[in-house]
């Protein structure tokens, strides 16, 4: 028993830019709309009706623009059959073919539309936890996490300035290995996340780690292909933000160090926008903190200002 | 830990129809420009840079064309899981998407491209065995498969009528349970399946079993999408067909039943092509076979003529 099509039919096919005759392309016109047609009767819900036409369409399109052999074929179901397999709990290797398609960062793109000057939104990515801890405004979210302190600060205004108090501030990072606190398997801590607010003057501010880049997890199909297309599997190095406040469009976005060589190299999954691009101040061991916070003496640090700006609800 | 997205985001997004801004429009073909040109350095293999290039292009426009919500975008992750852990070495849910959907039949469409009056292709399906046994020219593929017997005959010609002798024809089919050999997992008899060679005038002629249709596997992923958009999990009954001569493309497909009411409601993978519904005779017990073969007085019998007419190879 195979499940495979039959192996070298595909040295007779014409390939791209071969021209088709009138009736093959007939041929192949009438199967999409026979495909299309049979989602006709979808019961009691057209937007699945309409989900999966159009899916069909493009999928149909694309088979017949790159006129796909039967051996490609193979290799993509060889290579989903693979990626369902190495997919956990904890290891999620669909979500990363999305990613490094920027299949998820345009999904992002479409559910975030550009308004006025609202802060853009980038990839939500697979290492959020509900119920990081609540820190005061100028806590310290590293909880002990590995690395180099930063500090951040900002502000929280709607598009015509105004302050916005008491939105709800998430932040998360890797430690300075590049791994977040889920990664290491071996222990329960918690550590490079919390939760603040925004006060009364819509302010901001807490000690965080400057962010490393690190790889995706690579060692799966998701990894070959990369690999195959001679790209890198690093993201650029960066610090999560989800910001929610009432009567706003919850943002989910990063910020970017300026001068990480990966922004140039390319991040992995397309997360980066040019106006989350900050820099990250150097400070030498003993300079003065802005809270008086004691570093140890051979503690370098840096700092970075985010002034977040939330769009309107529904916008 | 959550691999999801934000569940709600998608209530702020237009939806389908509603206009975008210039500005959103820029934003959104930007990131797929980027996407695109992150295979610039595909080391040695330009055919997977032009693969991987047009399906972004693809899967980019159906997300921005249907303004996929990070709901439904987490509802396919979902699917993409769930078909990934059915799929072992005896069920692959992911061909099965790919036949639902029309893709595998697309695949075999443009890997067999109309030919003058060459017999249409249709899809190899999961049931083909390496090594079926051998018979003469009309023996009987049955080995015991319970079903009504049919006789079938026809020739193998080129596209000009000239005779094609010793061509291989490798036929396979369904009990009348509607299963196939392999599928009865408790036994390892092999039947409802052979291969013969067509005799010094192009001639072929064996017993078969009428074909009686059977649902595709539907207890995974793939028979809830069917469900949920009111289609059936059913194929059109048929008798598949394999037919490999020197210097000739290689045909794999099937003949269906005139008649058969599946073939209104509509075969599920879209295999059925008009040129391959195929007229059975029915002849009731007891009328005299073309070979003289007895069958039991209570036996009623059909038959077949399948002319089969090959493209040359390259065509």
């Amino acid at each position: 028993m195979t499940d495979a099509m039959i192996p070298g039919a595909s040295e007779h096919h014409g390939g791209p830019g071969a021209p088709i005759s009138a009736e093959q392309a007939r041929r192949e016109q009438e199967l999409t709309d026979r495909v299309v047609a049979s989602f006709a009767n979808t019961p009691g819900n057209p937007r699945l009706k309409y989900l999966m036409e159009t899916f069909v369409k493009h999928a149909h399109a694309f088979v017949r623009e790159v006129r796909l052999t039967e051996q490609e074929w193979n290799l993509w179901i060889d290579f989903l059959t693979k990626a369902g397999h190495i997919t956990d709990d904890r290891r999620q290797e669909f979500v990363l073919l999305s990613d490094v398609l920027g299949i998820s960062m345009q999904t992002i793109a479409v559910n975030n539309e550009a308004y006025r000057d609202a802060t853009e939104a980038t990839v939500f990515g697979p290492f959020f936890v509900d119920d990081a801890p609540l820190i005061e405004n100028g806590g310290d979210i590293a909880g002990g996490a590995p690395g180099e302190p930063s500090w951040v600060e900002g502000t929280v205004t709607d598009t015509d300035g105004t302050p916005i108090p008491g939105a709800r501030i998430e932040v998360w990072e890797a430690d300075d290995e590049g791994l977040y606190d889920v990664q290491h398997t071996e222990e329960q801590q918690v550590y490079g996340r919390a939760h603040l607010f925004s006060d009364e003057h819509g302010g901001y501010r807490f000690w965080g780690l400057t962010p490393t880049p690190y790889p995706i997890p690579n060692d799966g199909p998701v990894g070959k292909l990369l690999d195959a297309v001679g790209r890198s599997p690093y993201r650029a190095a960066h610090l999560h933000f989800m910001v929610v406040a009432e009567g706003y469009r919850t943002l989910v976005t990063h910020i970017f160090v300026e001068g990480d060589p990966q922004l140039e190299r390319g991040d992995s999954v397309f997360g980066v926008k040019d106006s989350l691009i900050k820099t990250f101040s150097r400070h030498e061991a003993g300079e003065p903190t802005p809270d008086g916070r004691q570093l140890p003496p051979d503690r370098s640090w840096s700092s970075v200002r985010f002034d977040i700006v939330l769009a309107p609800q529904g916008a």
